[in-house]
């Protein structure tokens, strides 16, 4: 193992309060303020939502996907055309999964071994191998400034053996991803890039700290919990996130993968968590739903066929400045559009308010009452 | 016939340019200048753009379909949601058609006699049947600024008996339109309404004479010309077209019924056209097909995958400021939103602009050379 150091940008926490951590990342492109939501730009955008209105709306880091976009257009292309901020018109942060979650996820046919992963790809069925070596190669073409380690994301329900194998193999594949990193240089075709480790070992707290202890003897400047979302009771979820959490170095950011709805979101806050994607909230806004103070509003029910009230009252966002829920309802029916992006933005502007307001109450020593509000509202 | 005049909203005719107008239109919603192009939003939204942005881009009047808000959600409906420009969320004038268009162009069902057309829903095959007085409550109840006579509107190639028939029909039913929108004030639930009359008559000069005089006796406010985009040789719609405006009154506003390609509008304009209407920038964007100065660009052809041009260069639109042409296609390959709405934007901007510079080229007198440029590039 080299004992060169990964590239890392500043990482400052402000505040805590109980677990709960408000932090500050320097990024060449931008300060990110923590707690904070990254919205998923699957396959190079995130969707119905041009990048000017995410950056009006707050957005800071949004996600992008190298499963994808190494299978289209193509990580080559992507550099090709100028690297992953110009492909996706947004100059600030962005951070690359590692493909990992979605070579184990959307394909029964993968084979796995030390070396890596071969699986066929969902658009043509041609067949692919990943490798930690591969996964980075295509991190760097794709340039984004967050990276991740290709991990070994086990299925929920895995037996104890299958999740411990999972572990030592993503240990081995991060010290691989590390020395991959450090050889080209820390940086990608469009600048340095922070690699972050993914924790992994199901909702076994011997597992976990066993993988927090591999990854943290690897010493990368940020870490990912990755694994829990992939069907597991969210009391589960919650103790291992709050377990894992506490053995992780306090002085790096911590990014919870794939949890998005806003009550999740103030439970991982609550834990320690920095960071969070998810697609859920531009996904059900395809299908009609809106987050609201209140729970979820579904406008396919037809009680909302009427209502000349705003999805919710006081929200900033395009829907509810401007439709009542009605006409959101009469769109949605229709599949136009303009439905699908008056939703997506509330969801999005809905979360970010959330997450927003949770740093608020961090730096001023009141989370936990802020969590309770949100909490009591909606129930 | 009522003696009563229909209401009127001031039309200015600024500037003539040979046989084109810049003029100026009085709403209450605002000002609105000519030549104008009107984007089409068939069913309460103009697909895939926000109505904010629509502003922001320059979109003077929208249109918006009665046969199909009629049927979803029903005009009643939209009035108890406040009225169309509400229910838009647009708070500049809004034109509805009457939908006689629909009527007669979306299903072979509809059965005509000299009270109305009875016909069958595209949404759930029930019965329904339209009658000029029909056609103007249902546009009362939706509440537009600008409202259509029902017409006759002949397929192309239909008999010279079959069009002079379309022609006394219309007649009669606008008789009817005025009666009826004069008996109701003039007025729909959300302001005065100004009546356009449509003018029909195929390619035969004698009989869009007719129609002209019929319907110049019945003293209309604006005047359409009807029945030219279903399927004629440009060039003798264009004749039509000369020979029509010319028969129309100066001092009130000619508006021609479905046109939306760059060269058209140019050819409409010098024949004293100064409103117009198509879904075709929208619909062709969402093909992958973008206006530019030199004509219709494929983003599906493959020679773009690795352009890191613009569209077009000097484009102010999301799609130019901020995407190659590479990932624009990408986009439009992987059926992304963001496509459409980047493309429906670019050419929504691409028609404003061009409309806008004739406009000016009117005012100063050099509209044939402007006409001339803007043609010169496209070949």
């Amino acid at each position: 193992m080299s004992a060169a150091r990964l590239p890392a940008f500043p990482f400052q926490v402000e505040a805590v309060d109980g677990a709960a951590r408000a932090g500050s990342l320097h990024t060449p492109r931008g300060r990110v303020q923590t707690p904070c939501f990254m919205p998923v730009g699957t396959k190079g955008t995130v969707k119905a939502m041009p990048p000017a209105r995410l950056r009006a709306i707050g957005a800071g880091i949004i996600l992008a996907n190298t499963y994808h976009l190494a299978l289209r257009p193509g990580s080559e292309t992507v550099a090709a055309l100028g690297g992953l901020h110009r492909f996706m018109g947004w100059d600030g942060p962005i951070l690359t999964d590692s493909g990992g979650f979605q070579v184990f996820s959307l394909k029964d046919t993968a084979v796995i071994d030390e070396e890596g992963v071969t699986f066929r790809s969902i658009y043509d069925g041609s067949k692919h191998t990943f490798t930690p070596e591969r996964a980075m190669a295509e991190q760097r073409l794709l340039g984004a400034d967050f990276i991740m380690c290709f991990d070994e994301c086990p299925p929920a329900g895995a037996s104890r053996d299958a999740v411990a194998a999972a572990v030592r193999r993503t240990e081995a594949w991060a010290a691989r991803c590390r020395e991959a990193h450090i050889e080209a240089g820390g940086a990608g075709t469009d600048g340095p890039q922070m690699l972050f480790g993914i924790v992994q070992g199901g909702v076994h707290e011997d597992l976990r700290r066993a993988s927090v202890e591999g990854l943290v003897a690897l010493d990368f400047p940020g870490y990912a919990i990755g694994g829990l979302s992939v069907g597991e009771e969210r009391g589960a979820t919650l103790e291992t996130t709050e377990f894992t959490a506490a053995l992780l170095p306090r002085d790096r950011p911590r990014y919870f993968m794939g949890i998005g709805d806003p009550a999740g979101l103030l439970d991982a806050i609550e834990r320690g968590i920095d960071l969070f994607d998810c697609v859920l909230p531009t996904r059900i806004a395809r299908m009609g739903t809106a987050f609201t103070a209140e729970g979820r509003l579904n406008l396919r029910n037809a009680e909302h066929a009427r209502s000349t009230a705003p999805l919710e009252p006081d929200c900033p966002c395009l829907a509810c400045t401007s439709f009542t829920r009605g006409a959101l309802r009469h769109f949605v029916m229709q599949k136009e559009i303009l439905g699908l992006q008056l939703l997506s933005d509330h969801n999005l502007v809905h979360l970010f308010r959330l997450v927003e307001g949770a740093r608020r109450a961090i730096l001023e020593g009141r989370f936990g009452s802020y969590k309770r509000t949100r909490e009591a509202q909606s129930r």
